[in-house]
């Protein structure tokens, strides 16, 4: 089963109803308490050797990366974050050595965005991971599923770094490799002030987790409509390669999609905060079809291999 | 670090305010939301040859005892389960040989008592594991840390079976153990109705997940009182040794003390739910000691080894 196939089959067993507005196909699920106000309840696990090894990642970054990927899944969905659960399942006897760098990171993260820790649980296991479930709250959820035809697309940071690291860290000392291309997969920045600004903007977000094809891509199938990206004006960082810019994931950056009366109130949230917005193209009418305009201006169409990759028609 | 350290260690990164109302000493971290409402946030896993193993335990069951742990936590403080979220790692490829039964038995026990799953996440890794977080919810949770001295002790379920079953599993072949000891491992009851029944009677609760006289002696350290069990009341299951019933764990009973103005109110509960409760012994004055009194009247103190465990003066 591909993680697509897991999300469909999961799908059948997930409840929705007028109270819980949405779910395997969000962010976060999304329970409605009264009309303003909405809880957000995420959880996200990291395991070593499939999301991080422990000859790259120190313990104050794995805790800072645990809380930053739920985060981002609130920034996400304009929420604000609030209490979060942590379980550990560790091999090793539990030992402050590391424990402690690893909490201080992990806190340090959530209570830098309002979160607190209020809960946990220690199992032991062969294989060494961390959970957190991450609750937040929201007078208005931004879903992915308010996407309409004529809206300007927006990414929220340079992308590919995230995933050049795994590209560098292949023949390159740690310390050697650029320090925006480690900080970026190591201590990922989740953009909550930035999803709490663009709550009342945006008609559309989800955070880049696996690459921006592919979460664009949801945004398509959740909202009924097919977009556009010019590849020129796409943020690809200078240490990325075009693929990593394009599919790499892990870059915690918001997409989202603005109509053309909100764009003003969108320059003035990014002067507020400081954040620079990268326009990369636009919503279009159609079924879930993405389109790249190339330098030349010639329009191909991609196709999602298995859905979770996308064959396009580029070199680096 | 034991266990117990563990949560030790925990407590000072936990957070406690006047709206977190309880987090490390508690089966669920409390949160008030206003005077008649809290939620109550709970978090549980299950570890491949640690909690369970394939060979005696199917998948329906797996998914049964998953959402029961949780359940019974929010059982034990008097609260409505609500919404849970899933975190699946597995090695092997998702398959829904497997994951039909495991669903099924998770969402089947859920859902009696009104929970909802509402969000799944799954991960590779090379020890299947399940993380289980619940949510619930109640107007006034009840604490560990309400006992006072006078208060009657009061357990919900015949004790031992659960740990028995291990006892069993290691010469007898499955088929051949007890319904009642296969079922209180396999595929534990928790008790949310007699929770929710008990709030307005009980001073304190716990749900008996290590043993009778650890669980006891953490409503004594969280109220700072003492207590004494009577030998001759102690419901220990016939399949059970003493020291399975004492210490054995895993029992998901509810253990809770009620006042003596109340007890009239807690056997009209008992009668309605159609629930045998077994009045056990009292709270008494003192501080966080155990004592058991045996069948000729004699009173022992019970001292408890490196927390987790207790020596105490029995043959089975």
């Amino acid at each position: 089963m591909t993680e697509n196939e897991w999300i469909i089959y999961l799908k059948k067993y997930l409840h929705q109803n007028d109270q819980v507005l949405a779910t395997h196909n969000e962010d976060c699920a999304v329970i409605k308490v009264d009309d303003r106000r909405y809880l957000l309840l995420t959880t996200d696990a990291l395991v070593e050797d499939v999301h991080f090894k422990l000859h790259y990642t120190d313990y104050y970054s794995l805790g800072v990366k645990l809380a930053s990927i739920n985060l981002s899944d609130i920034a996400a969905m304009g929420g604000k974050p609030l209490w979060a659960l942590l379980t550990l399942g560790s091999k090793e006897p539990l030992d402050s050595s590391w424990l402690d760098p690893l909490m201080e990171g992990l806190l340090t993260t959530l209570e830098r965005y309002g979160a607190k820790l209020v809960g946990g649980d220690t199992v032991r296991s062969d294989t060494f991971f961390l959970n957190l479930s991450l609750i937040g709250e929201t007078p208005k959820p931004i879903l992915r599923s308010g996407a309409k035809p004529g809206d300007s697309i927006f990414v929220s940071k340079e992308l590919g770094l995230s995933s050049a690291f795994l590209r560098y860290i292949v023949d390159t000392p740690l310390e050697k490799i650029p320090a925006p291309v480690r900080e970026a997969h190591l201590r990922p920045i989740p953009q909550v002030e930035l999803g709490l600004a663009i709550r009342e903007v945006a008609n559309s977000a989800i955070d880049i987790s696996d690459g921006l094809l592919l979460d664009l891509y949801r945004i398509c199938l959740a909202s009924g409509v097919s977009a556009e990206i010019k590849l020129d004006h796409l943020p690809k960082s200078p240490y990325a390669n075009m693929e990593e810019a394009l599919s790499g994931g892990e870059d915690y950056a918001l997409l989202f999609t603005v109509e053309g009366d909100n764009i003003e109130k969108l320059k003035r949230v990014s002067s507020e905060l400081n954040i620079r917005l990268y326009y990369i193209g636009n919503i279009i009418q159609g079924e879930n079809k993405l389109f790249l305009i190339d330098e030349r201006g010639e329009r191909k169409l991609l196709s999602p291999k298995g859905y979770d990759h996308f064959t396009f028609p580029l070199q680096p």
